[in-house]
């Protein structure tokens, strides 16, 4: 394993996510991996740490959450744009070599069954939570977290750290089209509203 | 009504949360309104158009959702930085006049019965689904979409512009202990890894 990931203790899990970012979802079940995008993935839940990820029925990969019970959610970065979005775009039951293809390397965590993709910025390993209704209804599906990692060029002390760490590791925040927008710089919510909120870089104009 | 508020097409209203901004969770019943911030919301259909967001128990907000069967999600922006903490700090069970102490102004959009927040760059309306089970184990609310608004000054022809316009205008999305950033720059995803991908503006070492 890269020697940058490191674990990240489970009740700060949800900092991983609550940015809102793009994530990829991977599953693997009887010799099968897959990779899909989505943007519609949310915490749930601090300790123990659940999040909702919706699955379409089309997805291959919803397939492969299902009969293996397990999946990963990872947070790609800004050098992975043009894989998430290919990721995205075509499924694994049309193109056998969609992976290959969109460049995605699979890599395994301990003894966790789930695979994970490489260079990410962060990773969740997720057990389904079986809710039937929601999944048929909605295509909405509960997991528990199970294991966080992060790379700690980017992620640090329970933090990220997108305002140092280089312009390729910030997240993707998916609108629609093939558009992105990369995460941008911090904002302090708890000053008070006077000249030290000028600090944020980009907002020196905003009182 | 602000001039600059314009309806959004149902059918594009994921796009207005497509992104994972915190949000704003506003409802009223029997004369009270009150608002909370939510970094636990996310696009879940597309037509109709649906959101899930977590309420949890002991938010007043959440009472006045279940007994009205409405509210609106609208998207807070960087001159709300403050705000918006101020509204997920307090809550109105223990501060009768967190509106006012936050600086939070309300206002009506036509016939709907939920109370809006001035000042967002978009607005939601949203007719709560009874899912009992999902709001009782996992304080998972779902909704429809029935109605929705954005600011011409921020999202023009279906599109966020967070590039063009100010600073001021930017998505808030939190991480924990009071600690935002804002929506950072666009990025294309459907471009070759080929030198076009300089195009973006804090990307342009990212190949
Ligand atoms: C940026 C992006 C975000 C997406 N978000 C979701 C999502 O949240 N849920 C979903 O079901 N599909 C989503 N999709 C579509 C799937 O990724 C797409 O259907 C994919 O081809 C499924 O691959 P598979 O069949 O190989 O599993 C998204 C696509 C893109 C490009
Ligand atoms: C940025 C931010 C995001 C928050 N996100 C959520 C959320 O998604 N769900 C939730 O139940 N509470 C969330 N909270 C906490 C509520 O906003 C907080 O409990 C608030 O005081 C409730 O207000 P009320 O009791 O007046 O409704 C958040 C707080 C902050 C500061």
């Amino acid at each position: 394993m890269d020697p940058h990931i490191f674990p990240v203790a489970l009740e700060k899990a949800h900092r991983l996510i609550n940015h809102g970012p793009t994530v990829l979802v991977s599953a693997s079940d009887g010799g099968v991996s897959n990779v899909m995008a989505a943007a519609w993935a949310c915490a749930l839940d601090f300790d123990p740490p659940k999040l909702t990820v919706v699955l379409d029925k089309t997805a291959k990969t919803r397939e492969l959450v299902e009969k293996s019970g397990h999946f990963a959610i990872q947070i790609p970065n800004a050098k992975q744009v043009v894989m998430t979005r290919e990721l995205g775009s075509s499924s694994l039951n049309d193109e056998p070599d969609k992976l290959a293809r969109a460049g995605a390397q699979l890599f395994n965590i301990d003894d966790y069954s789930m695979p994970f993709v490489s260079g990410c910025s962060a990773w969740l390993a997720c057990k389904r939570i079986a809710e039937p209704h929601n999944e048929n209804s909605y295509d909405l599906f509960i997991a528990e977290v199970i294991g966080a990692w992060a790379d700690d060029r980017v992620f640090q002390n329970g933090h990220w750290n997108f305002e140092n760490a280089g312009p390729e590791w910030r997240s993707l925040h998916y609108v629609a089209g093939g558009h992105f927008y990369a995460i941008g710089e911090p904002l302090q919510g708890h000053q008070a509203r006077s000249p030290a909120l000028k600090k944020p870089r980009t907002l020196s104009d905003v009182a």
